[in-house]
């Protein structure tokens, strides 16, 4: 068999697999599709990667993409800037925003602390965050990295490093999701929310 | 809630809802990824996604992708002219050549006839078909349509134009898949091999 595909046609299928979650068989059905259905779609998603990759800056103050110096977010005025909560990734505050839970201010690590893969306190410039909550306004840091084993050693580090200072530090809660049932939720998290059960 | 992502984010999670089987949530996921993990990944799908659409052809023979203006396999020697195989799409083409089944030549028709969706037999250009196979050297059209009902009516369309010519005309065949079990087997096709048995 000689392979029918002109090396453009390759390379665009290849380049497809840099994707997340996207294969040989799918990066092969986008290309098609990009050519035969969507050739406008293609070419804006071409112009918008490059905008992206030139245009996109991070936050000054929080750490979050954004296109201007300073984002929006922190400069909204209706924040409660007595209040930061610290998130691993950009996804992880729009989860937040998306959960009406937070009218505080962020601080986006773009990272954890992650020790087997090399990946210390300074890597992600955790100093930076401890500068940002102490501009004296913070007066409590919410904990928001995720409940892996790299999540809970950076919210530890955080939390032993604010030690001294005057600020609150919290951490969001862990036990059963809402609506779940105990016949289907993990063993692992009804065995932690039954250690961490609350006095009513 | 205010919207918290930048704008020219928000755009190229917007472009990248063109890819097939990509809707918001994995388009927001893959932003992220090329921004923050794969920045060189991200510059050369751009790239190359310009690149196929400057630089790709259709081979003047059999209509597929290619980047000479008659690709390679059309020229390729080896193979056996007097059999011509009709495909509707390019990945078709490939599927045939993975399956190693045939060592002639294609036709790709980049389409279907398909009347409810206004689709004729002029705008796949049957006609251009029609001139290739009849260029004295094609004994026998292979129609490998798909088995759907506009792939059935496209080979029966071609099929008649081509009955008052010496061209034999070939149906690649139907029935269970193999390896099948009658068990599993959706009973469409069942019905369809008993009814399509053969004398042994």
């Amino acid at each position: 068999m000689k392979d029918s595909t002109p090396s453009i046609l390759n390379e665009l299928i290849d380049s497809l697999k840099c994707l997340p979650g996207v294969g040989p068989k799918s990066a092969q059905r986008m290309a098609y599709h990009l050519l035969q259905r969507d050739q406008k779609g293609a070419r804006r998603l071409a112009f918008s990667l490059n905008m992206a990759l030139d245009g996109l800056k991070q936050c000054k103050r929080c750490n979050n993409y954004s296109d201007t110096e300073v984002c929006e977010l922190c400069l909204d005025a209706d924040r409660d800037a007595t209040k930061l909560c610290v998130v691993e990734m950009p996804a992880d505050l729009n989860r937040m925003e998306q959960a009406k839970c937070h009218s505080g201010l962020y601080y986006v690590l773009q990272g954890k602390i992650s020790p087997l893969d090399g990946i210390g306190p300074d890597d992600i410039q955790i100093d930076r965050l401890l500068t940002r909550a102490k501009d004296g306004i913070v007066e409590e840091v919410i904990l928001a990295t995720n409940y892996t084993a790299e999540g809970e050693a950076t919210a530890y580090y955080i939390s032993e490093m604010l030690k001294r200072s005057s600020i609150l530090v919290t951490r969001i809660s862990r036990g059963m999701p809402v609506g779940g049932e105990l016949e289907y939720v993990d063993t692992g998290t009804l065995a932690q929310s039954v250690y961490e059960r609350k006095t009513l």
